[in-house]
């Protein structure tokens, strides 16, 4: 079997990080990874226009097979989640037009999946991405945990897929 | 000076609402309206991407000139306001890659443009909409809320884009 290349997004209306890599069976390579900034100088729909030009270059001259987007906290206070929402909408979209699955993970299951446990720091987290991706080299915090996003997808991919066919993931969605 | 083409956009995730007027000075014309519906039984990425699709056929057959979006209301839970952001930024994002500046409203801005009070209820404002706009005829009521915005953006359009040139309204959205 071919290996599949990855992308995880992590979204933010400011700075949105992507990670690409590839996946063959057990073994994890870093492709390349980056960060995708809108000006705070425009206004919300020209910033929403910006990120998903950047993103749409970015996955067409990628090519990935697959795509994860961490499911954005919520805890946050109602702007900054309306915020996050708008560029989250878009992180979704991009890939959805080119055909492509989205999986969905929650901050938890990132972490559980990168680290081990549900509970870890940032800074564990991204000192086990430089561990499992010892080429990668995040430019941003984002773009870090953007390629643990990826890794997530990449340790649980069989399931999703296997959960997608049967429908679950669509009636959790609702 | 020709008439202009106002296109409202009520943006939800199940259902996001448009409308569409011709503005000529004072007189406001009636052209179509409509709702564009995204599948709950499909994933989340799968129903933005409808949302995109169906809102794009409208724009470009519809030909709008300018574009206004109503503020999302967030004094919801961070789930609900979590999903309208998501079809928020595809509402906005839509007009944006046409080349369309995208007014927002906040719902008082648009109450006190369409009924004359900031605390008018949904009742009044479908009232209004169908005194000001006799021949409409919409078929949802998110269809009835994006002709009121499209009519509050007709109605504040002038001073709108004298602040869009001034940068106060790029400054206030970050």
């Amino acid at each position: 079997m071919a290996a599949i290349r990855i992308i995880g997004i992590d979204p933010g209306l400011r700075c949105t990080g992507w990670g690409l890599i590839e996946s063959d069976g057990p073994r994890l390579t870093y492709v390349a990874s980056g960060s995708v900034v809108s000006d705070a100088g425009e206004a919300l729909s020209v910033r929403l226009r910006q990120i998903f030009d950047s993103l749409s270059e970015v996955l067409n001259r990628l090519s990935p097979d697959e795509a994860a987007v961490e499911e954005t906290f919520v805890n946050r206070d109602a702007r900054a989640t309306l915020k996050l929402g708008q560029a989250r909408g878009i992180a979704m979209l991009v890939p959805s037009l080119l055909g492509l699955e989205v999986a969905e993970y929650a901050p938890n299951a990132v972490k559980k999946s990168v680290v081990g446990t549900g509970h870890a720091g940032k800074e564990q987290i991204h000192a086990m991405v430089g561990h499992l991706l010892p080429r990668s080299n995040p430019d941003t915090e984002h773009a870090a945990d953007a390629l643990a996003i990826a890794i997530t997808h990449a340790h649980c991919r069989t399931s999703v897929t296997a959960r997608v066919q049967r429908g679950e993931l669509a009636r959790a969605a609702r």
